[in-house]
């Protein structure tokens, strides 16, 4: 029988805070009362703040990440335009894969996974795109499968320097509200988000930032769509009301959840993602372990995919961690499976959690095998965040 | 300030059972790990006892019944398909709104508001289809908005005894679990559902019963689709995984409910809704009032539409109930705004919550303008439950 | 197999509001961390406007309204000292029980049950106490048993009409955030509630007022005691700590209470009691059956005591009440057993909720046999509070 | 502002586990329902089994331990009676100054603190007491201010050898359900304990088990009590009712908690907590650091008083883990503050927990000036939960 808390160490869904789980138990309500705009037409504005827009909309779709990514070509797309797309991942291949249902033209671009967003390919691409016939460029902000976070910044100006019009989206599922994102400042016309990562809550909402730009190409954009249409949507949020039966449980949890990002300040959250991230991952190290992701510029503060040594079985260490320790990891998907296992480090997160990780991984990398010198990730992780408490910022710098 | 219970009145969401609240207050857990299927396999098997099929398949999809209606056409019909719908009231017509959209070739027939699905019309038009160009049949099963309950097993006579062959699509969003229901009876194809109305949850799932020859169907179908692709779905759900984050929570909650089902006994469950709406009948019937529902063969037992006087304003009526009673009842919608209020009674519901509902109503009413002798509906209702202890069945037959 | 809300009109535990529930469903913490006062000191603060005093202390111990009845007598009295008590309930006599097994010499004025504090006899005994022999005088502020509120104001004036030095204990379990209470405007010495009645909390906290004059009493007092201590209390409690683990979690439930009767304001608390507590008694009128209170100045408007008519038995009712209907009522105590039910009406109540205790009542009444006209209850109800909300308080008065 | 999981190491109250926690969130219910003997009946009788008690009678008291503690005291001994103590922390200490305000005549053998019950000394006492004046022995099972388990066996045979018929009290606050206690084996006959360690719930129950010569014994005791009267107790009881409103909620709770440990069997339970308590001793010895408990035989499976080196300040300790990283250890108490803390291990408790507790308290003894290698508690730790995986009873007797 298992006993005592389970240590969720998963890249999402997330563990959820105290406070936004009792905002959660609540009785039904009716979604169609006068004052249901109290609740609703907050959530709109806090969490542009949250990516960063002033100009775009936010719309929470009853579904999963995916069903934003659907919402957002559907919505903004003709079929048979043509988009551009890279695959370095699990997530940025369904991406992928869905584009292509949708019936778009994608033009794929395959870099290794671990390797990020290729940008000079991009602007390669963009720039002999004389005619505009790239309707779309995709980026994958967070690759959740190998822990790369990409530099979108850098695709925005690929395109400005071409005066490239194709419209930007971006899926930060697993880096909205975790790591630096700015819907406006880098020009995202699609964002995408889940409400189980960095918002820590439950999964059941997809959450979309659309620019003013994307609002415009949806006036004209003919794909089919019925669930996902954003004039249904933009209609009813204008007053704070859903075009169907919205989970008015998850509401209130985003509510708290947004107070909760509020008063410890987005930036804060950010800080804290990268100390608890890289504390994470000077454990790792200390294993002589490696991450699929290739550089440390591409390091994720939310998530690191640690391939095991030879000879071990990721999906053993994934099957202790669960059996004997209560813990779950996220497991190395697809080509990753059995190479890596997952440490997600997003959410309601502190030191305590980091250092259980990196401890419980400890006992199962060696039951499963590895050479490993118990202890030694932990002690490492520890020196990082004592080292974060000292007053020597040269230091930190030099350390990384 | 308000203060005591909220009343909840509305035909959805439903009030949540204690039970199912409590098993929906859980930490969140990894979908992917090796026991998830515990959890979900048994949903699977347990929602086709609710739907009364053995040879269906059931799918749940994160989004709410709007999309399972997504998902029951975009993957068994093709782009063009001419289909046979009816509308009687809001969501018939945002059916027929949503197979439109969707590119289908709609043959719509337009009853009163109040009428149920024309089952003669049908037959008619069925009849005279020799070349079978009708490629699905639409019925929405009960009628959220006037109350209003059609008979399927009519629909399908009539289908067979004209050797169709179309797919029956029937909407049971308000009836499932709460009205008798037969999918494999009744030859029902796609028998769309949703969480937040007799499986008494909060919303957050599209659930989906699709027959053996929808699946069929689904082989060929061509139209644009992902989010609610059944491939990916029946792939994953055969091992109990989804093919994205599912919002768990809403699982656990789902085990309950259909625990609570099972032990009352589906029969069990719908004669109580029947018992219980019929005294919400009587009680209104003692104000004097009317049904939108045209005849008492068509009254819903999971909701009553009810006309006020001439002269009152029915959004009074529920302004008054939800500002100065923490009462909330469904409004009249679209063309039965203002003229209309509704009185839900489905889920979980008992003897005290009726007559609260009536008590309430009567306060609303008064207050509204309404001449209303006050406890006249209570005790209507009262009559009638007693009625129902009494030893005398041929009684009760002609009291109806 | 019950269904439905369940239906609680006993007078204590109360119905808990959702806030309050919320806000107790929290994890473990530490009670003796730096910061616990900032959640106790508060609790302190606001009880002590609760019971309407500014130079008293209030004290939360663990236990029940009977372990704070012990803490008052055994912390300000001395083995052998003479005390005035009376009893005309249930409560009232074990309160006579409990001095006697402690040793204290109880002066008892034996009354009806029905009636309240006999002020008279309290009046004369006090004048003839010629050497302040009378330590004490005990007052069942609310007798839970009968429905009776009595005069705590008259016991003060009579002990203060003949200069008498006594202390006062008033039981104010039930009458407390709920009937206008006033500690220091009447003189309480040592005010005793507990968490589970007006304060809309679980059962698990006795609650004590305590003047400086009982404190002062405190100080010589030789009783044997350990648990119940003064001293450890006020000690710790001065940085808002405890001598023993305290229920944490009903600490922030309590928040939540001493929240919402700020927010709603104690006076319109206690007029919102009287307005419902009149409704019930209307309704009760209207069966044309008895209150056990004897007078109209005597009615509590926290619990009403029916008596059922001839021929039918109390117990019947609660039993049909309990298992056909989810519905709790109060049996009637010792000597009332079977002629009498309850009806509490207390703490977190509105409308809707009153009516549907009598509404229940009715047909739980019809059922044991009593003659009553469905609805009339509910009718006569719903009478008073329409009539409330116009503008017409001579006819309110009138009326009453 | 506060992130991620509290981490609870105080010695109680404890951890509750989810499952208990969903328990607890009920509605209020009425505690004279006729069925309520079908939730608390169980409980009684469960609760034997905890205590290993076939003949006594388990009581649930609404209040603390402390509160048990005098119910004990007061129905089973008389003003005056000679009882033998003894003082080796400051639980130990309490319960003197308890048994001494309550006017027993304490003969207190004081120990140092870290020492255990003084079994020669005790029995050399009895043994003098040639006239049975000795009318009870109290034995502190598990002294929670230091870390030290008593043999209680070895105090019975000390009792037995010398044929002395005095009742046997013993605490086991911190013992009961987590390290072994057998209360009929050992002859126990008052067993106290409390809702908040072991039971894994929140407190508010004190728990007395009661030997038939306890019982006996309380038929005759003159001592002052009302609220903790056993008689009243037991004559509700018996039926499954309690003489005042009891905390139902925790009754629920308790359920859950009894079905937990008789899932996981007692033998387990107690398994656990001595693997998991040795892996925190472990840790701890790494460090270097001593503990209070004076010889490895006293070591106490629930907790652990930790002994910090010279010129660090245990108070830093506690308050940098609490500030800096949301974690509560236990304080040292009374003479120990600022030279101990202490790392509670009790409860629903795993491996990943006792790890945090090692990983955190080695981040907070480093930023409070402890010299300590970071991860080497852990890294111990880890090696003895391997090593309890290998199939080698020899090699782990030998490491302890």
């Amino acid at each position: 029988m298992r006993t005592g808390q389970t240590h969720l160490f998963i890249p999402g869904p997330t563990n959820v805070p105290e406070s936004v789980r009792q905002a959660m138990n609540v009785p039904m309500q009716d979604m169609r009362a006068p004052d249901f705009g109290d609740l609703t037409l907050g959530l709109f504005k806090d969490l542009k703040s949250v990516l960063r827009t002033k100009t775009g909309k936010v719309m929470l779709f009853p579904g999963s990440g995916t069903g934003a990514w659907e919402a957002a070509i559907t919505n903004t797309l003709n079929p048979g335009d043509k988009v551009l797309m890279s695959r370095f991942g699990q997530f940025s291949s369904l991406w992928v894969e869905m584009a292509q249902r949708l019936g778009l033209d994608v033009e794929v671009v395959d870099v290794p996974w671990g390797a990020g967003v290729p940008v000079k390919e991009y602007a390669r691409r963009l720039g002999a795109d004389a005619k505009d016939e790239i309707k779309a460029v995709f980026v994958t902000h967070n690759e959740t499968a190998t822990g790369v976070t990409s530099d979108v910044a850098a695709v925005r100006r690929a395109m400005d320097d071409c005066f490239h019009d194709a419209l930007l989206f971006v899926d930060g599922v697993s880096s909205v509200a975790s790591i630096d994102f700015r819907m406006d400042d880098w020009g995202v016309d699609l964002a995408v988000t889940g409400s189980q990562k960095g918002l820590m809550l439950p999964a059941g909402l997809g959450i979309l930032g659309v620019s003013e730009k994307a609002l415009e190409a949806a006036r004209g954009a003919k794909m089919r769509r019925a669930y996902f249409e954003f004039d249904d949507m933009l209609k009813l949020n204008a007053d704070g009301y859903f075009p169907y039966t919205p989970p008015t449980q998850l509401f209130h949890g985003l509510r708290k959840s947004l107070d909760r990002i509020q008063h410890e300040g987005l930036d804060n959250v950010i800080a804290r993602h990268h100390r608890l991230g890289e504390a994470v991952r000077r454990g790792i190290a200390a294993w002589g372990m490696d991450l699929v992701a290739e550089h440390y510029t591409l390091y994720s503060d939310t998530v690191s995919a640690v391939r095991v040594p030879q000879g071990v079985d990721a999906r053993d260490v994934l099957r202790i961690a669960y059996e004997e320790y209560n813990a779950s990891f996220g497991s190395g998907l697809a080509r990753l499976a059995g190479k890596v296992f997952r440490i997600g480090h997003l959410g309601d997160l502190n030191e305590g959690m980091c250092l259980t990780s990196l401890s419980l991984a400890e006992m199962a990398l060696a039951r499963a095998g590895a050479r490993i010198e118990l202890g030694s990730g932990v002690g490492a992780a520890q020196d990082w965040l004592l080292l974060q408490h000292m007053d020597a910022p040269d230091l930190c710098v030099a350390a990384e």
